[in-house]
């Protein structure tokens, strides 16, 4: 094997869009005893990259400097200890078909992963949309899940600002179903009755589904939300009194968990749109880190509430192994049966990498973009 | 029994403290089969009375308009089922004497309130010593355990604001022990090796203690903190800087949990405290709850940090429980073995409740309140 591969590299360590070429000789990762070593077939694209190519968004320590947080490809290279069939731990072969979400490296021929983060590749899904699952569904799965702490007896209802956006529409398909079991879509809980007679399992009376809302600042996106994505309600920001709007359409009441990307200019109607113990979620800061004038914080102590932020790509590997597990659990049936659906936008060839960096950035393009390596 | 009883009222039904007078005819409350009636001999005074007198602070639906949310007394009837010995029921007979939180109509000659929530009174205390203890104990313990959901493993430093107010005075002290084991005081984890020839138990190394921080107005409260609660340090916030001071004395790090009271003033300065995946808990609006100008959220996101309002008498009897029964757990005995302390500042007569609620709101007392109930 050559020690060295192709990757996507940066004229000058950051620039524009124009300064990303295809570096022919580039080190090749070598995996420890945890890792595998995973011949690229496609990666997916994130904001991210574009920040992290700037010089904005450097990587964690210790992780490599070439773009690229999530991947499909084919093992190459399974380890030196391949524990087979060890509880817990994936068994893993080389020619196996994997995707994952990586902390760097995915614009390249080659990449190593934790054994634990890898995620088996149905033979039906194509590279390209394997490709670009992870960023999007671990996003929406972490909101809802690990920092939303989502409850289905305790939240009744449940806001996803930017409706129209990747992670939205995952998460607002995630929410629609979050009352039901993973795997069988039927209601979670059961109740076993036995007389003297007969043992008869009877469901419990079936959680009803949440109220699941959306937000957006075009009426046709708010159309998207409720026609496509069959939100109960979907309503533009631009509208002045748009918490109230959300309340009247959920009878009344205030919303039990807002997942929001945008940040200071929604922070007060987070916190009025709120029920009681209700929680926010914030996961970015389109809108600007810097609250405006005369925020009134009294609804967190008369709500109980919550605020609390999070990002994906600073969590560690246990963390981001419970999010890759609760994929495996909660996402891919739903995508196998196609109670869920997930959009590429425009598949490029890695080669046209400026092109697809431009087109992220000038900010058209509403599902995943992602690139295929191309082995010749 | 005649069916009405002694208890403090207010003239025109919410007014000054002048307007306080002992009713000598008011309706005397009936256990239901869940309730304990107890004559009160002792009731705290707390903030929360005096702003319900004035009538901005009415009482949750279905609750007594009496005043009064802590209290001690003698058990006069034990409800009509005395569940003896049931699993998880505290056993109440006439005559037992106990104390205990309530939703309102401490001051007053009886109270009603659940049997799960009333405590044993050690014989040793005085009635005034007991009467005291709830308001301020079970609000240290909610901030620190329910809310703040403190563990001993991830969080290594606590930052508690005014810190010579009650509460706080009780927090410090839960907090320097948090990381000992509930009724020994030794580390609460132990491993236990298995020979051969022998059966050894090990204690793991012993968590060591968190450090404890204060904030204060004053530099007298603030060297109270450290020489008399053994604060780590503690920091006079009129200091221009007082983040970074506190952040030098943890070795450079941010807090893990800091418990506010002061709300608005302090929001830009509890995030920038904070260490990753730190954790604001706010009990109070002492400061206000209109943010000044061009807070900063970006913290929020960076630390992945949460912010989260709370409040006692909201809480439901449930969860009230729960902090009765972990102040059982985690207060009790080292009250009773002096690790812990409990201030009484004065003890009014009843009959000098007007005195008493003048004293409290020219907020010179830093200790608790007690007025005890002539029987005669």
């Amino acid at each position: 094997m050559a020690d060295t591969m192709r990757a996507v590299d940066i004229e000058g360590g950051k620039g524009p869009a124009s300064a990303l070429f295809i570096n022919p000789s580039v080190p090749k990762p070598k995996p420890t005893a945890t890792e595998c070593l995973v011949r690229v077939k496609a990666f997916g694209l994130n904001r991210a990259d574009t920040l992290q190519r700037q010089g904005s968004y450097p990587p964690l320590p210790g992780v490599t400097n070439i773009l690229g947080l999530e991947f499909s490809g084919v093992v190459e290279d399974a380890g030196n200890r391949v524990e087979k069939g060890e509880q817990g731990t994936p068994l893993w072969e080389v020619g196996d078909e994997v995707f994952g979400l990586l902390y760097g490296g995915g614009y390249a021929e080659y990449v190593v992963i934790d054994k634990r983060m890898l995620i088996r590749k149905p033979k039906a899904w194509s590279w390209e949309y394997a490709a670009g699952l992870c960023e999007i569904w671990f996003t929406a799965l972490q909101a809802l899940y690990l920092v939303g702490d989502y409850d289905p007896k305790r939240m009744r209802s449940i806001l996803w600002h930017a409706g129209a956006s990747s992670v939205s529409i995952a998460g607002i398909q995630l929410s629609r179903n979050a009352h039901l079991s993973a795997d069988s879509h039927q209601p979670a809980t059961t109740t076993t009755t036995t007389t003297t007679t007969t043992t008869t399992t009877t469901p419990n009376p079936p959680p009803s589904p949440p109220k699941v809302f959306a937000t957006s600042r075009t009426d046709a996106k708010c159309s998207f939300c409720v026609e496509r994505l069959h939100c109960t309600a979907a309503v533009n920001t631009n509208h002045p009194n748009w918490v109230e709007v959300i309340k009247t359409q959920n009878d009344g009441s205030g919303i039990d968990l807002v997942i929001d990307f945008v940040g200071a200019s929604y922070f007060q109607s987070n916190l009025d749109v709120l029920a009681q113990d209700g929680r926010v979620v914030i996961l970015g800061l389109m809108g600007g880190s810097i609250l405006p004038e005369k925020v009134n914080i009294a609804p967190l102590l008369r709500k109980r509430a919550r605020v609390e932020g999070s990002t994906l790509r600073s969590r560690d590997l246990e963390y981001q192994i419970r999010l890759r597990d609760l994929f495996e659990e909660k996402v891919m049936p739903g995508l196998m049966d196609g109670t869920y659906e997930h959009h590429t936008e425009k598949v490029f060839d890695w080669k046209d990498i400026k092109l697809a960096h431009e087109m992220m950035e000038r900010n058209e393009t509403k599902g995943k973009l992602i690139c295929v390596i191309n082995s010749t």
